[in-house]
């Protein structure tokens, strides 16, 4: 039975990438987003290429579902090797508007649902020594901004959640990594939103999701003697 | 009608000498904790030395409670002048241990009744261009550790809330700021879990409630062209 | 013998004020800048208040002038309770246009002297176990910038060095503490270089240097329980 | 005429590993330090691999030095497409101990030669919009420590450098990154002075220099949509 690579939060470009990036590898792209349906173009051409991947449908907010999910995963599909975690929420508000429930569902997606799945596949890694454990950050991860007090609180805490779980778990040989993304995403969201700055595309002045990719299966590659924590991806013409 | 000094968190010994040192300064104390019982002794001290304290029972997780409360003040004691979020939670597990229940009530408690309260605050302060919103932090605020996930996870959030409130906030005319308390304060906690450490006390090994609190009171004297938005406090003896 | 306040760099506003403030202590002021002529309106000054100040034309990147100065304060004026370093030296450049020579002499003013005035008044505090030794920081201590390469590496070299003589220093009864200013200061040289900046003054909008100065004295005088070793400082309105 | 990848401080085994892994990439190695006489095992060992490499002994503290070497690779090896800073002087004192000689001999080594060799670089690379450099940083580059006043100094100024040029260049084309190198190496010097740690070889708890070097070569690999600034390498079992 070969491995498994989870990655929670594959429904946008960025976590679609770095599940066909792990399937590349040969182990199977355990694709999770709330609405299963949703995943078929990403599983088809994952298929299509000859790779390995399953897309599920869970609430990664709630408990029950990511037990069950990883329970499921290390029963039918292989052992967990790598597990991603790459939901994101960044919904600003002024602070004299934010509303509780917004304040706590930001918390909630992305940080809260980060400690579910890492967890989990720590439970699951841990006893076999090995495994890859890799959270997505952004700029807000090291910053608060007027405005994000939501969004930069759930970043820097799950940053906080990356690097505890980093000093506990590699000595058991399970590499916990962090990486932040300090640029617009090339994401239908951007183009939506942000159209001049998606016009960057053609300069490369926009993060290219499968090159976000390729550094998370560096990662996982990485011999034991020399594992990165941390590293920043930005384009070359981004301001910082 | 004087103004008042809120202190979320003033059953410990920091927030009692901070609802003290406020009073002494001619703000009416308005301390709060889950049970106003508890609060006795410290209104009865604040008002012997002929200041004026008021005890409120109320739960900080709760919207309702907080609104309240704040609206209560500003309408029977006096304008919200000062704002402290002094609640901890610091309880560690292994992240294999911890459960969902307890991440969130780390969170809950450290975090987000502080946004609570740094929203109600700043809803008050930011009509009147005037007024400081103070947070207390740990050196978890600024680093992830094993076993500290969870903790590490909310401190790290409610520096994100604070300076994010600090940018937005400032330029209206409000102070915000976050104390980092580095090392072990002089409380019945640490007499009874760390009495080795508690024996440094005859050294000043540790924190002095009294002498956080002037720290409190400094930075809201800060005249507005030079405000603090962080500033760590730390015994001389303290290795870090 | 009352005891002595070292301000190197006590050309400028910002030095000068720190001079004057430790000198209405009570500590008698030894203020140094190149040239002795150019202090005698800040000794003048402190002496019409009433307080005790001697102008000293030092070298401070001049290691016999650093020893000889300390070693004249000790035997002629008292012990050394206080040292302050107050030296900047922002001149940026692009990469492309730095000189050797411009990058070697930034470095050796805004870093190298501050080690030399550190190491003398370690030498002579850590055998009392008492004393304070201040440094100057910048927006530019904590992040490089472009145009910045050589003014960042001094400033944060310099923060280096405060931070391992804090570490080291501590726990000898000495007080090592970095103080990072983030703004325009009230200086002829913002009235020059920054005049629409300068006149953000009505409004608070620039540090007014007699506050930065009570925050070196705030530090002096926090009790060895509670020691901050860094805090910032800026306008209300700044943009951070 | 093929690219060149300039290492300057080949002598130590990380150098020595960048140098062979860049030259396997097809570069000419021109590989750095004091004597070249010493470098002719490197230059060999490249050769034998079927690669091309070049020793040069010179002073990489001497403006006229680098300025000549960077000349005459431009000239007679190829385009200059990598340079690599790699020169350490971790050399432990107390502050009341350290020698003004000895502490400006570390910056001059660690960091005013890394500002030489950078500025050198960008001079060639800015005008061809392409081209990498890379800073190899330590611990020490975050944070200082009691006895580290000089080296901490030096690598925090050193990475000031490389933030300041990667601010400024990344823009026109250059890539410039900062590795933090946190743990012990498999080299000479950890084998001599630290026997028990070198021990922890065979469990993979020392830096391997390949492993290292592998890390330099992705980062130049880089597309430039996705750069990376800072990333930090640790043996799985080094406490943080």
């Amino acid at each position: 039975m070969a491995g498994s690579a989870l990655v929670i939060g594959a429904g946008d470009a960025t976590g679609g990438a770095i599940a066909k990036a792990f399937a590349a590898t040969g182990l199977t792209g355990c694709c999770v987003r709330r609405t299963a349906d949703k995943l078929e173009p990403l599983i088809a051409d994952i298929k299509a290429a000859g790779h390995n991947a399953i897309g599920y449908g869970r609430d990664a907010r709630k408990e029950e579902d990511m037990v069950g999910l990883v329970e499921e995963i290390e029963r039918d599909v292989g052992p967990l090797e790598v597990a991603v975690f790459n939901i994101g929420a960044n919904v600003p508000s002024s602070i004299l508007d934010e509303t509780a429930r917004k304040y706590f569902k930001i918390w909630e997606m992305a940080c809260f649902s980060g400690f579910l799945m890492g967890r989990e596949a720590a439970k699951r890694m841990v006893p076999r020594g090995r495994g890859t454990i890799l959270f997505t950050g952004a700029t807000a991860s090291l910053r608060g901004r007027s405005g994000f007090a939501g969004f930069s609180g759930a970043k820097h805490a799950l940053r906080a959640l990356a690097m505890s779980m980093s000093k506990e778990l590699a000595p058991q040989g399970v590499h916990v990594a962090h990486v932040v993304i300090d640029g617009a995403i090339d994401t239908e969201f951007i183009r939506n939103v942000a159209p001049q700055r998606y016009a960057l595309k053609d300069q490369d002045g926009i993060l290219n999701p499968d090159h976000i990719a390729q550094n998370y299966v560096m990662l996982h590659n990485q011999p034991r003697d020399s594992w990165t924590f941390e590293l920043d991806l930005r384009p070359w013409m981004e301001q910082w």
